[in-house]
């Protein structure tokens, strides 16, 4: 079997931190601590506050784009500084650029450009909507991790996810049939499932087996069941999840400590 | 019925300019002419001439964002740019941000700020996979034109959106209902269907009748057929469709041409 960068990093930091911890690095300028808005980077400055303390204790950090975003080209200028603080000062953690694209082939170049050359990202997350042959420029890049939506942790995420099709599989199930036995030609596939929904999220498990790595949000401020989400998550290998937990590291009071404790509680149920 | 300014402003310049043509600004670097590549800003200088070229036969500009995006920082700023002298010196004219942007609510937050407040433009193209829910930060905003993707325009599009439901409705059909019947009641939402997809296209005009717009990509470089296209997809207005072209104007020969050509064939048919 080809062997994909992005996944071997992956499985490698795994190891090394013993963690499953992604820390995810949503910078919003309202929430920062105020002396960070004083300086010449906000979020930036505020995100290599983060990292530095974290970096120990996780095996991911995913960026989300809208909060950098919001503050225009400046936000993203600070996005990058914090990709390429990354790459230089932890190059064995992959970064996973949380930006939910999809658009038709010859647009998604464009993102590729973004994510993949310009912030030299290692893995991003895409809608599923246009279908394999939008993201036929995304797919075709053996090196990177792409987690493809399947199912979201918003409240009203079934509203079409759960909707059935005539073999009354639901749509986050085809969603995951499909990126496991279709489009993962380049082993370079993984899928968004939330922790907000530990049973279905067991039984995407059953669907895929060992297969296929989740990012898995919506713990901590979301509120997801750790216990029953690792239960039926976790492969073989005890391994497989990537758990993301945002404003419950980032913001709390001691950012080190929130993630050593959401490592450690992870590695009790492993 | 409550007035949404957006689709007051496109009703507007419809009439003003008699025309249903929306030119895509995908000012791809790789792609414009070599004398822009060597001004400060590439990609605000060419779209300041396709934009002044083409103002007088268009109701609406649609930047796609993975075009600026792939330039980075700087790229960013050049949009802002295009969407800044569009709003002063063709404040009549409608933009419509082709985001496709689409997450959870908190972080949808930053994707209005980056739309409405830091470009200031008028309308923004959305997924639907994450749910009403999801996109509620967007669906609150009375005065923008919000359009959900339902049936795009590339090769692959029916690989999820012609799956059908135990109803036998396919889901691009259960976007288009719940879209009409239960998202729009602030009366700021559109779909977008493609041209390339002209039966489809009419029978989704069935389904929501005369209320809402559709962006309507895949003419000209995506090869949709016209007629089809505003036979079916008309309302009894002879309105009610945004006909994109990007491609196949903003990289033609003579795009002042090419924009009023397509506005009279479109208008051989109202």
């Amino acid at each position: 079997m080809e062997r994909n960068m992005f996944f071997e990093k992956l499985k490698k930091i795994v190891v090394e931190n013993n963690s499953l911890v992604c820390v995810g690095l949503d910078a919003d300028f309202k929430k920062i601590p105020a002396h960070f808005k004083r300086r010449k980077y906000p979020l930036f400055e505020f995100n290599k506050m983060i990292i530095d303390k974290t970096a120990d204790f996780v095996c991911a950090y995913k960026p989300n784009c809208a909060f950098y975003e919001a503050e225009g080209a400046f936000g993203i200028e600070q996005l990058k500084k914090t990709c390429d603080y990354l790459r230089k000062n932890y190059p064995q953690i992959p970064i996973i650029l949380d930006a939910k694209r999809g658009d038709i082939g010859s647009s998604n170049e464009g993102y590729v450009k973004y994510a993949f050359d310009y912030l030299g990202v290692d893995g991003i997350t895409l809608h599923p909507y246009l279908g394999k042959e939008s993201l036929a420029p995304f797919l075709k890049l053996k090196e990177k991790g792409l987690f493809i939506l399947c199912l979201t942790s918003n409240p009203g995420a079934g509203e079409f996810q759960n909707l059935q099709g005539r073999d009354k599989k639901s749509f986050y199930q085809i969603v995951a049939e499909k990126v496991v036995f279709e489009w993962n030609e380049n082993k370079n596939c993984g899928l968004v499932v939330a922790a907000t929904y530990p049973q279905q999220l067991g039984e995407i498990r059953q669907i895929v087996e060992d297969d296929l790595w989740f990012l898995v949000p919506g713990i901590g401020a979301q509120g997801g069941e750790l216990g029953r989400v690792l239960k039926g998550g976790l492969n073989s290998k005890r391994e497989g999840l990537i758990i993301n937990a945002s404003r419950s590291i980032i913001f709390a009071e001691d950012p080190k400590k929130a993630t050593q404790n959401l490592k450690e509680e992870i590695n009790r149920y492993r």
